[in-house]
């Protein structure tokens, strides 16, 4: 198994009539994660401010560093992550997720 | 306008029938770009290796960092990006393009 870091980018689209504090609520709840599950070795997230009308639709991506596999392993079925995904799931139209191990150019 | 980095997060999927040459060609001339654009701060990629079958069909990862949105804003119309994406537009299926300026969690 490797041993690179992973990079696992999450993007949502909230459900139409999500409303803005129960989005607040789910921002909230991604960024307490780290503080609960210890493979969470970095975490970022945002909000789109893209102008190229090229995110489908997406509106918020949050990025987790895990420090191989084995931690995103870890993180997968850890159960501060499945009773989120639990609270998350009604409220999002579209969720996409995809992980890669980073090759950095300059 | 803000003053705050951008992470710029580009998601690919290839059409059918794009050959694994034609593949490496595109991602090496993504590669090319930092070298050639100097407001792309870092650079960095990867193949999708996602184990939760969410990926929506993207297969391919990028995520530049700009400095501030005024390099996003010089990135996008930059010549040497335009000529990218005339090669790349033609092999795509479909193209994810977000941006955030990250709030750092833990």
């Amino acid at each position: 198994m490797s041993k690179n870091p992973i990079k696992h980018v999450v993007l949502f689209k909230f459900k139409e009539g999500t409303s803005e504090s129960q989005v607040t609520e789910i921002i909230e709840g991604y960024k307490a994660l780290p503080g609960k599950i210890s493979v969470m070795k970095h975490f970022e997230w945002g909000k789109d401010i893209s102008v190229e009308n090229l995110n489908q639709g997406f509106t918020h991506c949050f990025i987790t560093t895990f420090e191989d596999e084995a931690g995103r392993d870890a993180y997968i079925p850890h159960e501060a992550h499945q009773a989120y995904v639990k609270v998350l799931l009604p409220h999002l139209d579209k969720l996409l997720v995809l992980d890669f191990s980073p090759e950095v150019g300059q």
